[in-house]
């Protein structure tokens, strides 16, 4: 672990060798420690096939070494040069439309080529061995952004020829996997694995059994082909972390298995183009249009610092509007801090701005960094010297504790209901960060955890909302826990290979909930049902039947929460007012402790401090808690996007 | 004609053939008497080329037999087996963008490919001699839901062989076409028929006779894939019936053409489903959110008994929430009820459930069926049971009373206007649909009629709207009618050829109606011009010159209403205020008598009955008609979802 | 200069041969002086390869001859007959998704296809050879509505390897072009010219230099492809004029370039249409739902005169309902004649209704002419005889004058903002045409400008908004103008390469502009800030430094407007108030007398007279100004689309 720091991402090749003295120089005395380099070079080092040109990075690398910055080396496999595609002409991926997408932007390779692969084994290993041993390395990212522009998924020869190895090496005989994906209806059913396609160009939609394993497919070439250059860097270096730089709602990978092969899991956050690409509704985007939505990037900070086994950074931090929203505002004064103390917060290590320099050039032309392109600070520059100079005053020790609330996200349940939504806009991520805000706004601190856990000792809460299908483990770990559970709606409605349970949904013992799901009622998006007491149910209802008791109803008289002991089970969608209810019930129910938070105010405690960010336009007055001993940072007037830092009585 | 009776799809080949015995008898318990079976099969009737398993399918008819049911067997042509495409790899229809769609869901092929189509009249031969004396067999079902997923219109290699070929039949010299198509017009004349492409993937639209014709011939692709099956399995068993089951809303294909090879016309009724994916508005769609439209299905009725030559079955009744549309609600309670006996008003001889038992794997894993996936009944399962004990108590016998009015409706109309729609949202279907409404709010049965009648002897009034053109057969009947016309707008506006007549729309003899459409003024959504009285014009105004009197007149001075002795011209599309106005100036002209009906009731007259039906969602009281003798089901007082049934005082 | 007159589009091959006689006379009758034919019947002139039929075409032109009317032949190169194809496979254009795009309508040609190309100067050889000496020929239209259907753009093998030889000549070395497009960003770079590609089907964005010089190279070609056709015909017949038809708000090509092969500029006027097509609000398109928007014709006659080197004419006039959008409404009666006047007020020497009759056949059978199918005079017939008489009344004589006000626009700058638009909803034309509206609404002669004008002298104001870049000669324009000068926003931001300036935009010298933006803060739809006095921002917001005074600021207090003498800078794109106090503050500062204009009524002055129209849907009443002497057409009352002739007391 390293006590919270800054970095910069720095392109050394987009600028006249003779500024990189400067900018080191500058970078200093901003208070940066880390610059990432490299990850979009490979024109550079190797201008032609095997004509390598490592020197310049070298070189680079000396000269940020001597300002005292350490460099995180990025392979440059997410932007082969053209000349792979001479090598390779069918390493290019094939859209779900069945074409092929071609050089000239970046991302243009395909998960399931292998002879790629081999070529990305090739110059990690390059890199392994001139750079491994250069004093200012301090760790690699492996590939950019795994995933983005859709790339996860082809639709190619080198897929398909992939795919069905893998489904051979899965099944075993084609007969289980007719079984397995219920051929049997529409006679589907396979003679040979050679006869499998890939589940695009049909007339109508695929088994949903083999739309989930081409999911789950892809997902693993990823993890793949990650887990090639890992096991290169860490044989070069075994002490220097592997990290990837994920994104913001991405789901089209099983980021938990990807992880295994990582050291830290790192994200790249834009709060506003996040909010601004989002479905969220234009009232939400509006409120938020120059800080981000309020729980989103906390979220992330939380998911991936359990895909990093504890470890997280933020490998791009936006300064300023992006280029690649459809509108890119200017962040409210002060974001750029914000968002790097929250992301401290969180547990971050590193809080890494993208970019140093905004380029002139290129795609990303438009941009922002620290510097405007003519080199002069942008307001960004100031804002991130001030956070190293208040960090300078606080010492964050150590990990970051386990929260009071845990929620299990589940990357094969998105894919699921992506695959069968029954009822438009129902999301497993939308329940999971809809839960995930509703206890946050109590100021509880919230993990994110996989499905495979085997445990959740330790928390007072778990919610497992909108799971495709138990695994055993997990069944054990929801029978073993002895706080309160929330699960559902739609939690254990299908087994794993995509079929209803024999026992229906939700699929637990009579033992611990007494209920079946008998019934889906799906609702398009305007339509309500009130639930006595507050709040509304929609999308998706789900009758029910069985013995648990009814803690709260809807006005057609259908129970919208039942409970068996501790396990509580949500049987529907819920507007937000809904599903705060039931995170309020819970919460009483568990005697959890709660923190009162003004509207827009956000906080999460770490170690010694409690850190409050105002994401709201307007000024606050924070309501000091009994375990605080006063702020260290700020005060209880907390400005639009302030940040406030309470001392603790003693350590959480 | 059998008596109203019900029926069930079943699928032996999916469950343990342990269930079968249980199943039948559950089945025979709750009333039901007909049982199709075996339209998605072929992969269990020859799991490969040549070897044949038709023994399951034998023993799966002796159990239902033996419980007293009888059995329609479906032809498994809309589900080839996987091995098939490795014989016919070109057997798939490729879409209009110019793509393949594969195997991995259903209707893979395509209409134009005579191999595949010959693969079929194998298998119907097999079933046929294997399964034609079977003492439980009572009817075969063509394939499944012809068109279904678009899958009319395919942009293949077969297509264009087969339309170049349709077209030298057709105009016999290249010349005769080049001067039916207007081909001078933009140089698009040809030298040879072996020049002609399919009318996709062009730089603007093609010349519309050209597409029309694509059309047709489509059309007849399908009209002739469903006479082979017929041949054979009528010259296999002359008495038993063979069945289509169509669609809502469906008109790729000419039904009336394809009806000339079916005994009944049978349809897939699935009433909410229906409403969700139609081009209703979002407050129509919520009005009747649980229900479905409450005239769509009568329409449907009335339409596929007249292509059933007076025979008409509901093969597939939806009885609770299914999966296919974006949201899929729970039916009011009584519904599935409802559904059955207004299908049975309307002529139905059977309404036949779909399906026995929710399927717990593949696509359609969401679609209720009348027992849940664990067996247990679903709510449909008692409604079904109550209106087989409610059939025991009223007997309709024989054939349906021809309504007082009727309506025309043309396939080749719908085609015209989605070709050329001059005005968006200009729709055949909907200026039929709108008239038959019109007219069923007062009471009036209506039948459906194809646009190749020769005499409309015996009805009051006949609509004809939008009309595309006059065959010189229904110009006599026109002019031979001796009562109430109502044509119009857009009719007879073009030849055959898809050209503007030389004497302008609408195109009769002045003698028949002294008026022609010198210009049209075509208005987009959301502009009205209001009608002098009451209602409204929109999306197309024609301004007509001419003697005919004027009725009804536009704030603009525009005439909307026209008339020469009984015949009547409407000029525009109209709102509902405006079509209703025009509907009720008929019968008031006609002298023909009304009911009165409370709002969301409507009603069919059959035999010695009057059925009412409350597709609203509160209760009602009817106000008993002159005519009847009181309620043998039911009562004036009827609730939501309810039916009530009245004696005539002596049968229509 | 021709005195303003009238002509019409004719299509002879569309008729029975004796038609044309008594088609003639009635032209001659109505007023008509010139004819327009050709363009689409090649299939006619050629039936089958260097099978020559040209003799009905001049027997077509005799008889027009006889009666006085003069000929425009259209070379017929846009509708090549499906022979050409058999002969150039690949002349078929390919989209972006990369489907050829077929023959069976028209434009199914590829700019980048030589082969083609030379087919074009072939027929176009034979046109010039056989009619050029024609006593009835009085001038020639080359191919019709260029780049009409998105056409300019084809992603084929043809313009590949077009587009690699245009690189390889403009930039002579790889390097070059890599240093150009920035390629070192994401590991663009290229070894050799043969692996560039086109822009489509990529991952994500091409570099925005790759994408601009796709569009360049595309816009030379169909440049390139005019100017074989112009050297030809003007070196059959130097005297006679070589005309283009352009269309509405098109701009995919720079026609200020093809210009240079033309000697008149054409276009095709259907307003209704237009506005309909266009993305102007729904509020405004049903306010001019039958008269099309006031401005947007007048805009194009000035761009087109300019285009035209000072001369213009209407090829095609709108005279009725068309036929391509989605709804298409019948004109206000009068609009067919108050077109006409407008255009001759802006400079038209000929304005040419499309088409004499209505064509019941083909694509277009929908889009009214003069006369109805059955050749009945429909409602333009009379309008344009109206014009007709009035223009014997009338003599306007000569060249049209230069206006007070001048803006520039520039078809470099909407192609980049189309690639780069950075807030959705930016682009070059709208702000090119609001600053047009805004000074036209005081009754200001606007006139549209290249980007190319070495000198703005002679104007008031000259207004440069959303400009790319500079070239040295626009800038010394802009340093030795003495007028007043409106620039921005975004103006200058850019180098010809797509890169952001050294010294940042607006990239002009301090000595003339002393301001910098500094940043962009782009808002999404809905999203305003209030300028401080009146009007707003949105869409784009420059936050610029620098020492130029603030004349208008926002309620955030940044700069809107600032000044520098007499060179005003606007930093942001303004909702029509804010456009007009700018447009009105210039023109008070420049002191420019206005006109009083009622809502709806344009005006522009030629020669010795001013023409207003009235385009609103009620009567108004004009107020004379101080330079007029009565009016010598209608009166100071004008009636809904009315027109108003006013003579100067001298002229202007
Ligand atoms: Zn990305
Ligand atoms: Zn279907
Ligand atoms: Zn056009």
């Amino acid at each position: 672990m390293i006590s919270p720091t800054l970095g910069v991402c720095y392109y050394p090749e987009h600028w006249p060798e003779d500024w990189w003295e400067t900018d080191a120089r500058r970078m200093a005395e901003v208070g940066i420690r880390y610059v990432r380099i490299g990850e979009f070079a490979w024109s550079r080092l190797e201008p032609s096939p095997g004509d390598l040109r490592l020197d310049w990075m070298i070189r680079a690398m000396d000269v940020l070494g001597r300002h005292g910055l350490k460099v995180i080396v990025g392979t440059p496999t997410a932007t082969p040069p053209r000349w792979m595609i001479d090598k390779h002409p069918d390493m290019l991926a094939v859209d779900k439309t069945g074409r092929r997408k071609g050089f000239g932007s970046r991302r243009h390779y395909d998960f399931s080529h292998l002879g790629y692969r081999e070529d990305c084994a090739r110059i990690t290993r390059i890199l392994a061995e001139a750079l491994s041993s250069h004093p200012a390395l301090a760790g690699w990212q492996t590939d950019n952004e795994y995933g983005c522009h859709g790339t996860t998924y082809s639709y190619s020869p080198a897929a398909l020829d992939g795919f069905r190895l893998w489904l051979e090496r899965k099944y075993g005989s084609i007969d289980a996997l007719n079984v397995a994906w219920g051929n049997v209806f529409w006679s589907m059913e396979y003679n040979r694995f050679d006869q499998i396609e890939l589940p695009n160009l049909l007339v109508t939609d695929a088994a949903p059994a083999h739309e989930l394993d081409f999911r789950r497919y892809s997902s693993d070439q990823v993890a793949d082909f990650n887990a090639v250059q890992y096991e290169i860097l860490k044989s070069a270096r075994p002490d220097l972390p592997v990290i990837h730089n994920f994104m913001s709602r991405y789901s089209e990978f099983d980021h938990f298995k990807l992880g295994e092969t990582l050291d830290i899991g790192s994200w790249d956050s834009y709060p506003i183009g996040h909010l601004a690409k989002s479905d969220e509704t234009a009232e939400h985007k509006a409120l938020y249009l120059r800080q981000g939505d309020p729980d989103n990037a906390a979220f992330h900070h939380d998911l991936y610092r359990t895909v990093g086994h504890g470890r997280m950074w933020i490998m791009e931090q936006q300064p300023g509007p992006v280029n690649w929203a459809d509108s890119n505002p200017d962040p409210l004064p002060g974001m750029a801090r914000l968002w790097a103390w929250e992301a401290f917060a969180h547990g971050a290590e590193v809080v890494s701005y993208f970019r140093w320099r905004q380029a002139p050039f290129g795609q990303e032309q438009m941009h922002a960094g620290l510097l405007r392109p003519d080199s002069e600070p942008a307001p960004a520059y100031d804002e991130a010297r001030q956070v190293a100079d208040e960090l300078k005053t606080l010492t964050f020790d150590g990990a970051i504790a386990r929260g009071k609330v845990a929620v299990v996200f589940d990357y094969e349940s998105e894919w699921a209901w992506e695959i069968q939504p029954q009822a438009k806009g129902f999301r497993h991520g939308d329940h999971v960060r809809g839960v995930y805000a509703a206890f946050r706004k109590h100021g509880l601190d919230v993990d994110v955890l996989p499905p495979t856990m085997s445990s959740f000792e330790g928390y007072d809460i778990v919610a497992i909302p909108a799971l495709l299908a138990w695994t055993d483990a997990l069944r054990e770990a929801v029978a073993n826990f002895d706080g309160y559970l929330l699960i559902g709606p739609r939690s254990g409605s299908k087994t794993a290979n995509f079929a209803i349970p024999d026992r229906l949904g939700p699929d637990l013992g009579a033992n611990l909930l007494d209920t079946k799901v008998a019934r889906v009622d799906s609702l398009p998006e305007g339509i309500r049902v009130s639930v006595k007491g507050g709040g509304s149910t929609h999308i998706w209802r789900e009758k029910i039947v069985g013995n648990a008791e009814v803690v709260m109803e809807d006005e057609e008289g259908e129970p919208v929460l039942v409970s068996q002991g501790k396990l509580f089970y949500l049987t529907a969608s819920g507007d937000k007012a809904l599903v705060q209810r039931v995170a309020d019930y819970l919460i009483a129910e568990a005697d959890t402790p709660v923190l009162q938070l003004p509207a827009g105010v956000r906080c999460r405690t770490r170690g010694r401090f409690r850190v409050y960010v105002n994401y709201g336009a307007r000024a606050q007055t924070l309501t000091p808690s009994a375990d605080e001993a006063g702020y260290v940072l700020g005060s209880a007037e907390i400005e639009a996007a302030g940040v406030s830092v309470a001392a603790l009585a003693k350590a959480d």
